[in-house]
């Protein structure tokens, strides 16, 4: 943090006297990441020098790497040659990526600099759906034929001067670019150099591929299910059409976890960094669940007006209220939590519902029970009323924990059934729930034993 | 998934027929995780069937991706020879894994079919604490010394054997081991042959490594932050002891993310899956916060035990509580979760404080007004009071949702700042301490402008 806070500075100043070699030479030194976040802090004017003395191909690299707004104002202020040669060495799904992201009028500019056949690719990247495969994947890949030998092939990999990942594992296509297997790059080194590709190649039930159609959080699955380095992708009719490799996979999982947790706290899910997020785009993301949560209060108003009189007789009554209701929401909120988060990482299906009931049944009796005592105990000590007040309370609250305990694993899994997102049953959603079943069965329990 | 069943089926017939090949001819054209969620599937006495059947390094492979209850039966069943086979062709890391997931005495029994060599080693992995870089990685790798070519770099590769992603990496050391650099396999393949390993390494700053004792998610970051298929990890004197894969840190990401989840539901982490933890360890993981809380509710208690005659008097104070705190606890949820996530994927630093907190005093106000406006309306048309009362509702509710945020936005930073987890102080933390500060505010109100 401190290197990183010392080479900005040595960096801005090299940049600002016009210092290119030295500037060329200690950008050189770093990873391209690192190159890239130092370039993000540095002033627009230096930004661009910094940026102007990198090598062709770091310079896409670091690019990649860049926030879209940077990125933006980069290619408004470089000239049409450096776009061109930028675009060139750039890898088509960081393109694409980048160009998701900026305003239309640097989409009109890098297209017009583009060759006719990567515009037409581009176009047809950013047609597809945001959140499928198609979206994801790169066309950067090595595809063999099965009549290649080993030698052969490595020969044709070489000369693709492909860089990283994208080659790790090679995929078999026949003449009319039908996907036949896979082959990891090792194999095609360890094998005997006159082997033919086809008779090594992984195919049927051991090749695992996805459609560009198919959504993120699936191929995500995929990925992480067969520890894969990348997966190939096809179209209807299983052609390969491109492939995902698992940096961008990891980025998928961070992003599908984000929304998960957005909408657990009944946000609208916004794929835009809180910091940079104008206010009044974070008040509308809120404000919907609150606007309605708020108005179902409606129904715990009408419960307690109810029961006014009641109420007026034990004050002890009315000052539990939150206690009791705090703790189901908090009871409920657990469960559902431990429900949803099962559900998205597959440990739990919806065929295993009643299980699930009875296991919580059985813990919420405990729960319940321990906290009945403990309640009993605290009010003993602390609060004004007679004891069949404080017993009312706590077997209210007993009850408030079996209901919650019921509703928050119950949800989330009626949620995946008509296919609604579980993660929106989360505490919010299952407090409001638990509050009004909470108060109906604490007033009927007070009529019976108080009045 | 009905493939699943019907090749379930097919296995579960060729095993308790005893048809050997035709059952290794099926297993072997499967790929191995398929391979080990097929044997999960069958009875005990078909499933060691079914795994003696596999040819010696692919029983290795499906083994690691085997239950670890699975795992312990098996090693219990098989005979000394075969264990001693399976110990051979099983990755170092797999093995760690497994026995510190089964009973003691599968341990004792694995140890004394290990070789020395191989003892000391595990030995020294299960001491590492389980957190650590140390006890994710492996020591399968390839070190090469800077003064081989290419050319005999690869072929030293070739005849390690190694297999998959743990190779794609090389790492050059010198003769007492410290790390020197890293070369991808690619560049090996692509440079003239001829050319020094020392020569095209990666080394100074481009070269990222971790150590023995980071914390797991520590190694994550930067895997994610620089798209890394694996990372070296050096002791004390950066000497190299091991490689951390990809496909363990998509692992460590998705149980990083779990315990977020956990704790924000004020739950007690935990590794096991939902369905297999005992019902009493369920409840025990629960009970701890739901008991600080619900006795944290004495304080509600209190508040609303001095205000007894005020109550009394306006039932629409008494039946508006609920709804007033449930939206002052959805409104900090809210913005606690955005900062919790923020500060989790690195967004927010604990610098940007005064920022955020003037960001949330501007969202709280328009969320504030609107929801107060809602609420006037909502009271008119359905609650009993006058229009004095639900002044003050809206008032309380509007300050209730300006302290929410503020609590809500403050408190994941404060426990990031004196080193707690900020997960915790999330939605049901956060409606806790909201409740009181809403009563306060509420009851204040209420005595100002009723009496």
């Amino acid at each position: 943090m401190e290197n990183f806070e010392i080479l900005l500075e040595q960096i801005a100043e090299l940049a600002s006297k016009g210092e290119i070699s030295a500037l060329r030479k200690l950008l050189c030194e770093l990873n391209v990441v690192d190159t890239a976040q130092l370039i993000e802090g540095l002033e627009p004017k230096n930004r661009l020098r910094a940026f102007r003395v990198l090598p062709k191909d770091t310079s896409a690299e670091v690019f990649a790497y860049l926030e879209p707004d940077t990125q933006a104002e980069l290619v408004r202020s470089i000239t049409d040659t450096e776009l061109e040669n930028l675009l060139d060495e750039m890898f088509l799904d960081d393109t694409v990526d980048f160009l998701e992201e900026v305003p239309a009028s640097v989409v009109t500019r890098v297209l017009a600099h583009s060759d006719p056949k990567t515009r037409k690719l581009i176009n047809r990247f950013l047609n597809y759906p945001e959140d499928c495969a198609g979206s994801l994947m790169t066309i950067e890949m090595v595809h063999l034929r099965t009549s290649l030998t080993a030698a052969e092939a490595i020969e044709k990999i070489r000369k693709t001067g492909l860089d990283k990942e994208t080659v790790y594992t090679c995929y078999c296509v026949d003449r009319e670019h039908h996907l036949l297997g896979s082959i990891p790059l090792l194999s095609l080194l360890l094998c005997e150099q006159d082997t033919l590709v086809g008779d090594i190649m992984e195919d049927d039930a051991q090749l695992i591929s996805v459609g560009t159609h198919d959504d993120r959080e699936y191929v995500a699955d995929i990925v992480k299910k067969y520890d894969l380095l990348s997966v190939p992708v096809v179209d209807n009719e299983n052609r390969l059409v491109g492939i995902i490799t698992v940096d961008d996979i990891v980025d998928v999982i961070e992003e599908e976890t984000t929304e998960d947790f957005e909408k657990m706290a009944l946000l609208a899910p916004s794929d835009d960094e809180y910091l940079k997020t104008g206010v009044f785009k974070l008040a509308r993301n809120r404000i919907l669940w609150l606007l309605i949560l708020m108005i179902s209060g409606t129904f715990t108003g009408k419960i307690i007006e109810g029961y006014e009189t009641l109420l007026a007789g034990f004050v002890a009554l009315t000052a539990s209220m939150p206690m009791l209701m705090g703790t189901g929401g908090n009871a409920g909120s657990q469960v559902s939590t431990l429900i949803i988060r099962g559900l998205a990482v597959g440990e739990i299906e919806i065929k295993d519902y009643f299980k699930i009931v009875l296991k919580e049944l059985r813990v919420a009796s405990i729960c319940g029970a321990v906290l009945a005592i403990a309640n009993i105990l605290r009010m003993y000590l602390f609060c004004e009323g007679t004891i069949e007040v404080f017993l009312v309370v706590s077997l209210a609250m007993f009850c408030a924990i079996i209901v919650a305990k019921l509703i928050g694993c119950s949800l989330p899994i009626f949620a995946k059934i008509i296919k609604l997102d579980p993660a929106l049953m989360a505490g919010p959603m299952i407090a409001t729930l638990v509050d009004i079943v909470t108060l109906v069965i604490y007033f009927g329990l007070a009529k019976v034993f108080l009045i």
